[in-house]
């Protein structure tokens, strides 16, 4: 299904929160939609539509912008993400497609029964880089195709890490393969990370959070960091339905 | 402290969903203020400030346009609030308070030790309809002194009934009394068993949730219904710092 067009007033709304460079680390966007009680999905492992067309086209839009999206495997095994980029410039031939970036410790996921995987061989999409414990070992079969593709699998130490430790890997192991600026898009369990981990580790630049003007309930998936955090340079912008808040988050 | 001035937007913008006269019921405003987790406090028991000052103004404008407003003893053993109406037109010499009804089925309010007390000794503000379940007695002194100043005791059968018959009780009880809208400004039981009621009673008419860019964390006071609720004739403004939204509820 093709995009519907990106609202003029978003460009100038969202300019101020794309990635720059920074000196030493990759620029990190946390992005995300939720509901009015900040659920993200009406129940566990299923997807649940939130956020209205235009603010898809956004999503995209911010694809376009970073070297790379990353999302864990709880995600992935969920609901089959694309994880490719469908907005192009009115100016442009091209798409700028992200890296995708899987984090799947425990080597869950079967990629080559993904969409990503069929998507990457119409070459329409990055192969992924498949971040894994340096205890998990995948065939070399499944190595190769990734490795054909462009894709590779990248061990770290992640399982017996702590949470902190092991995002300051993740992310510099970004920065080691030259993805300057990443697209984080969840699930639960890493927005969750990320938001509890601000205010010691510092690790999110900007904030874009979609809400959707529904309530889904108790029983769906909540994002929430265990302290409470606060933002800076703060900007709404609402469209037919949703609203969008966009914050800088860095200390720096 | 005196309030700043509403902001020339949000009166265009709320008067869709402020009380229409309805034939045979109270019109119910159900309004609040949560971080972007949906919290709306940082703990039990504890006020937190969410919401800038321009959207304090809107909830004392808010109150001159209903008979009464309405708080659960949670909130007002945790807050001890004024519940009075500081907003005044510039084109009037008066203001227009609302009637505080105060939901206590124990009995556990000691009014006489309460900020609205003072006020209404001064005759800042209306004395509160206090509604105490059929099994509480109170003393003959607080019922001299409640009636006294104006407001009254009223018995129904609370605990021992449904929380959707308890509403229904609670809203006709206001109807009886002449009061044709009321404002529910929580706390988060009465938020929560009002949204979760929803889908089978339709008790809210109108719904308007400042939501403040803070997240307030895992330890913070949730609302959220059980089940999921959509919402109709939704509009978003922005502030300073704050944005609203507001939604018509009832499928009427």
């Amino acid at each position: 299904m093709s995009l519907i067009p990106l609202p003029d007033s978003l460009r100038p709304f969202l300019h101020d929160y794309l990635p720059t460079q920074l000196p030493d680390r990759t620029f990190v966007t946390l992005t995300y939609a939720q509901s009015l009680d900040s659920k993200i999905a009406a129940q566990p492992g299923h997807q649940t539509k939130i956020s209205h067309l235009e603010t898809k086209t956004m999503t995209h839009y911010l694809r376009s912008k970073h070297d790379a999206i990353l999302v864990g495997i709880g995600t992935v095994l969920a609901d089959d993400p694309k994880l490719n980029c469908r907005f192009k410039e009115s100016t442009s031939n091209s798409i700028s497609s992200p890296r995708p970036i899987i984090l799947d410790p425990h080597g869950k996921w079967n990629y080559r029964s993904s969409q990503l995987f069929t998507i990457c061989e119409a070459q329409q999409g990055l192969a992924p880089y498949i971040i894994i414990d340096t205890s998990v070992n995948p065939t070399l079969h499944d190595i190769a195709i990734l490795q054909n593709q462009g894709g590779k699998f990248i061990k770290r130490p992640l399982i017996h890490t702590s949470r902190s430790d092991s995002w300051k890997i993740i992310l510099s192991t970004l920065y080691e393969h030259g993805l300057k600026s990443v697209m984080i898009e969840g699930g639960a369990k890493i927005i969750n990370d990320l938001l509890s981990l601000q205010k010691s580790d510092d690790l999110i630049n900007s904030l874009i959070i979609t809400i959707g003007p529904v309530f889904l309930g108790y029983q769906g998936v909540s994002v929430h960091p265990h302290t409470n955090v606060n933002l800076n340079q703060i900007k709404w912008w609402s469209g037919v339905q949703d609203s969008i808040v966009c914050a800088r988050v860095s200390t720096e």
